[in-house]
C-alpha cells in the first residue's frame, strides 16, 4: 500500500473531470476506458518523485493526470496496432470503432493532456511533457512499420523504451521538477523512471505468457498470437534447437490454433521465463541505485519498494 | 505581395529544419510533403497579427512553425478520412502507409509542434495551442463518426469551424499575444481570424467545384465524390426539385461514374456556386470589419487584402 492513498484519490477526482467533453460517442468510451481500472502507477511515480521537497500538491496531482491521459491514449493507440479486442475484459476501442476513429480517440486525449499539462505553467515541464509524446508517436509508427520485418532484440528495448520507459521517466523527471528538486536529484529520479519502466514492461511481456488468462482478460500469449516478438520469446529461440522455425511459424506462416498454443505452452515451460525476469530485475535494482542519494523517507522507501513490486506481481 | 516576405523565407528554413527526424521512412514523407509547398497563410497570419506592437521575431517565427506543422498534420488526417490519393498532384501518405502509420505521422507532426510551441515559453499561447489541437481532434472524430448519417448544413459549419476557422484564430490570437496587444485587440485579431478561417474554408469548397482540375492536383467534386457535402452542395440541394434524390445519388446509392459527373457538372454552373461565394464574401468582410480598432498600417492593410485574396483566389 503506497504511502499516497488520499492523493491518488484526489488524482482519480479529476481523472474524471478530464473526461469531459460534448460529443457524447467520444465520452462514452473514454468514461468506460477510465472506469475500467488500471494500476495508476504513472500518477503514483509522480507524486513520489515530488516528494523530497516542496512542491505545490494541485500541480502535481495536475501532471499526475496528465501522465495517465497519455498512458490511456496509448493504450488505445496499442489496441489498436495489435488488434486486440479485448482490455482488462472490456471489448476495445478498436472493436467498435473505425481504425481512424481509434487513433483520434487516442489524439484527442493526448491533446488533453497537452492542455492539462500546459495549465502547470511550468516550461521546463512542457518540454518534457511534449518530447515525450513526439517519443511515443515514433516509437508507434516505427512499431507500425516493423510488423513485416525480423523480429530484433534491440529493436525490443528501444520499443519498451520509446513506449513505456519513456513516460515512466517523464513521471519520475517532472514530479522532481516540481518540487524543485537540485538538478542531481531531478536526473537521478528521471533514471530512476527509466529503468523502473524498461522491469515493469518487461514483466508485462512475461506476465502475457504466465498469468491467469482471467486475470489478463485476453487468451495467454496474445502477443505472440499477434506477431510481437517479446523478450521471453527472444530467450527461447536462443536456446533452442528449432529457431527459425519458431520465427516462421510466429510470423503466422502456416500455424493452427494448436501450433501456437503448444509453442507458447512451450515458451512459458521454459527457463527463458526466468531468465527474462531476471533481466526484469536487473532493471528493478538499477532503479533502486539510482535512489541512493536520496535520504531514507518513507517515500523512497516506496519507490525502492515500486521496483520490486513491478517486477514480482502477478499482474 | 505580403509586406513580410523576408519574414516567411526565415520560416521556410525554419520549416524544414523541423523535419528533421531520425527515423528514415518518416522523416522522408514529411519532407516531401513540406517540399510541396502550400500558400504558407498560416505563418503569415501569425506574423502580421503580430506587427502592431512590438514582438520578439524568434518567438513570431516559432509559432509561425509550429501552426504550419498542425496545418500538415491535418493535411495527413484530412487525406486518410478522405481516402484522397493524391495532395497537390503527389502521392498522399495513405496511399502509401497503413492507415495507421499515415495517423501516427500527423500525430508526430502535432507532437513537434506542441514541443517547439512550448519552446516559445509563453503560458497563454501554449493553452491555446494545446486547445486547438483538442479542437481539431473531436472535429476529425465527429467528420469520421459523421460519415453514415444524412448530411447536415449546421454540423458543415461546425466542421469547417474545427478543420480550419479554429486554428487560423490560434495563428493570429498567438501573434497578438506574442505582441503584448492589449486584451480587445488581441480579441479583435482573434475574432478576424475566426472569420478569415470560415471565409477559406467555404472558398476551398467552391473550388473543388470550379477549379482548373490540373491546379487542384485531383478531380473535379473529390469532396462529393468521397460523400462529403459542402456549402454549394447543400445551396444546390435546397434550390433543386430533385433534392432527396440527389443526397441518396451523392451518397453512393447506385450512382456510376457518369452520372456522378452529370451531377458536379450541375452544381459547378448552378446558382449555388454564387450563393456560397457570397456567403464567403460575407464571412471575409466579417473578418475586415474586425480590424476597424487598428491604426492604417501596412500590415493592416495586408490583413485586409488578405480577406480579400483567400475569398477571390482561383486556386
Amino acid at each position: 500500500m503506497l504511502p499516497i492513498q488520499d492523493e491518488l484519490q484526489a488524482v482519480e477526482v479529476r481523472l474524471r473531470a478530464a473526461m469531459t467533453i460534448e460529443f457524447e460517442p467520444l465520452a462514452q468510451v473514454l468514461a468506460a476506458l477510465m472506469q475500467s481500472g488500471g494500476k495508476r502507477i504513472r500518477p503514483a511515480l509522480a507524486i513520489l518523485a515530488s516528494k523530497f521537497h516542496s512542491a505545490d500538491a494541485d500541480k502535481v496531482y495536475t501532471l499526475a493526470v496528465a501522465v495517465e491521459l497519455v498512458h490511456a491514449a496509448t493504450l488505445i493507440h496499442d489496441d489498436l496496432i495489435d488488434k486486440s479486442a479485448l482490455r482488462r475484459g472490456s471489448p476495445t476501442i478498436n472493436s467498435r470503432w473505425s481504425g481512424t476513429a481509434t487513433v483520434l480517440a487516442g489524439d484527442f486525449l493526448m491533446a488533453r493532456a497537452a492542455d492539462i499539462a500546459a495549465s502547470i505553467e511550468n516550461f521546463r515541464l512542457m518540454r518534457i511533457f511534449a518530447q515525450t509524446l513526439m517519443t511515443i508517436c515514433v516509437g508507434e509508427i516505427r512499431q507500425d512499420f516493423g510488423k513485416d520485418l525480423p523480429p530484433n532484440q534491440d529493436e525490443y528495448y528501444q520499443h519498451i523504451d520509446s513506449k513505456t520507459a519513456t513516460l515512466f521517466s517523464a513521471c519520475t523527471e517532472g514530479g522532481a521538477v516540481l518540487s524543485g528538486a537540485p538538478e542531481n536529484e531531478i536526473q537521478a529520479l528521471k533514471a530512476y523512471g527509466h529503468h523502473l519502466g524498461m522491469a515493469f514492461q518487461i514483466a508485462d511481456d512475461i506476465l502475457d505468457f504466465t498469468a491467469d488468462e482471467n486475470k489478463l482478460g485476453k487468451p495467454v500469449g496474445s502477443d505472440l498470437r499477434q506477431g510481437t516478438f517479446t523478450l521471453p520469446v527472444f530467450y527461447f529461440i536462443a536456446q533452442d534447437a528449432r529457431g527459425v522455425k519458431i520465427a516462421d511459424l510466429a510470423r503466422g506462416n502456416g500455424q493452427d490454433g494448436a501450433e501456437m498454443d503448444a509453442l507458447i505452452d512451450s515458451i512459458r515451460r521454459s527457463p527463458a521465463i526466468d531468465a527474462a525476469k531476471n533481466e526484469a530485475r536487473r532493471f528493478a535494482r538499477l532503479a533502486q541505485d539510482a535512489l541512493a542519494i536520496f535520504p531514507d523517507t518513507e517515500h523512497r522507501r516506496a519507490l525502492h519498494d515500486l521496483a520490486t513490486y513491478v517486477v514480482e506481481r502477478s499482474l
